[in-house]
């Protein structure tokens, strides 16, 4: 909600010298992400997304990133293109902080899916899966079980802060799903974010895929399970809404059939990806980071996926 | 540096829906203004700010920033105009604030002005000046002489913990400005805070002026002296940069020439300039907002302004 670094318009105009791009017309710093600084730059011949990596991410992680955006705009997906500089380098460095100017993609991302955006989320979902089959680079998932146990063990009973038992509830879910997490099922290349805010769409048409500073390797069906949570429930997450489930199923099938063990394991990763983003919204409810202005962070309520929680064990 | 008021992408759609602008097809919040939530918007015609007033911004006065912006809009000069409604109506309210959609323009902020822009500048003020004349509607200056009188008592000793004998210094020369203040000097409608942040330019053309909150009923060089201590000086405020400051009178007098009573009274207005801009900045230096978070409000050295304020007492 912030842009975190200044850029002056005249550092800016020497920086676009290394790109055939043309010369700058505008620059806005524009308020997305947590993580990172955003501008909103055109010059005479498009229009572009600049980048810098403020927090949160490793910046050897970067080329991982960079590498997945290009394979997948290669696919034909939607996702924003790195661009490469006269040299050929994508990542740059600006104002002393790693960068990248990218792509930009019209859209804007809703705040209420309908069951025919969720059906559209659906099906970009499992051809971003496809289209991933073949990218050969592997990042571990920093936020998948380890980091469940860690931070659910680090905030303790603290969590009862934010509703009374919440840290038995998460505690006794984390072990089950622990026990019976299913290992055996296809991996490859995920999202591991999808959620609306993260999709640009033109009514009812996906028209780019953002933000894949999460992405990773696990699980492909967990990803799923990742977007069902994120688009198939009301704010409150307190029951699934029947046509946005359809919907979003049906739109992923339509791609990539999930397997029956992917749909028998599906109340277990609905759980695990319930568990990874109340983890994440309790942490930052709990402590605002330190390195972040706590003005600058908009916390998140953790409890709408303490109900999701609910939900998915009850289907267990 | 902020977005205050999320709007979401379906709220904005149904917002459009009031004027002749096309369906909406991209939307970011962007990082300017302390006192406004601005987004970029996007329709399938053209491209416009709209602006959301938060704070500091009494809404009974919106009319007269709103008509302002569209007399100099349709004098030619590059100000932004706002974008009337199907009912020809330019104020609007989204999400419970006041709001205005505005035509977007190209052009970046400088930040070290060359004294091209600085002349560009000046005669782009100049026409500014001329085209204001004969608009009718009037406006008080809120930050003239009884607010810098009312907020030096107010702050008091307190100036002192910004540099030591700070208080006594800005005491003296209020009370000498005060004193000489040119009172018979032409008067008229000026921007009162043009700022390089407030100029868009492509090279040394201003591609527009923007921000006219500030902008009210006064003596007209005054806003001349504004400019002045606004581009010509570099960013210490230690002394004035010799060309930038000929191209700057150049570039007004090319268009407006200044009266013998006008050039005779600068080193006044000029005080009164850096009087200004010393107070307000040591205002929020000593007592960041308490309606907006702290990390939100860049705060600003004050003391480049007490070196300019010593600078334009030399003169005198």
């Amino acid at each position: 909600m912030a842009v975190y670094t200044a850029v002056p318009a005249e550092a800016l105009e020497r920086f676009l010298v290394r790109y055939e791009t043309g010369a700058l017309i505008s620059a806005k710093g524009i308020a997305e992400g947590v993580s990172n600084s955003n501008f909103l730059v055109e010059t005479t011949t498009a229009r572009f997304i600049l980048t810098l990596y403020e927090r949160r991410i490793d910046t050897v992680e970067l080329p991982f990133f960079v590498a997945l955006m290009e394979h997948l705009a290669d696919a034909g997906l939607p996702v924003p293109r790195p661009i490469r500089d006269r040299a050929g380098q994508a990542l740059q460095s600006v104002q002393g902080k790693s960068a990248c100017l990218i792509e930009y993609l019209p859209g804007v991302s809703v705040t209420q899916p309908t069951p025919a955006q969720a059906r559209a989320a659906g099906e970009a979902l499992a051809r971003l899966h496809v289209a991933a089959a073949d990218f050969a680079p592997t990042r571990t998932n920093g936020l998948g079980r380890p980091w469940w146990q860690a931070t659910a063990a680090e905030l303790g009973t603290e969590l009862d802060r934010i509703a009374p038992g919440l840290a038995t509830r998460i505690a006794d879910r984390l072990a089950a799903v622990c026990a019976t997490w299913p290992e055996g099922l296809p991996r490859g290349t995920i999202h591991a974010d999808l959620f609306p805010d993260n999709v640009l769409m033109l009514g009812s048409e996906v028209t780019g895929l953002i933000d894949f500073y999460f992405a990773c390797t696990d699980i492909v069906a967990y990803d799923l399970a990742v977007l069902h949570a994120a688009w198939a429930f009301p704010p409150d997450g307190s029951a699934p809404l029947p046509a946005h489930e359809a919907a979003l199923f049906q739109g992923y099938e339509a791609v990539r059939p999930l397997s029956a063990a992917e749909r028998a394991a599906f109340p277990i990763l609905g759980q695990g990806a319930a568990l990874r983003f109340l983890l994440s919204r309790a942490q930052d409810w709990l402590a605002p980071h330190a390195d972040a202005p706590a003005a600058m962070v908009q916390r998140k309520d953790p409890l709408p996926f303490a109900r999701r929680l609910d939900h998915y064990a009850r289907l267990a």
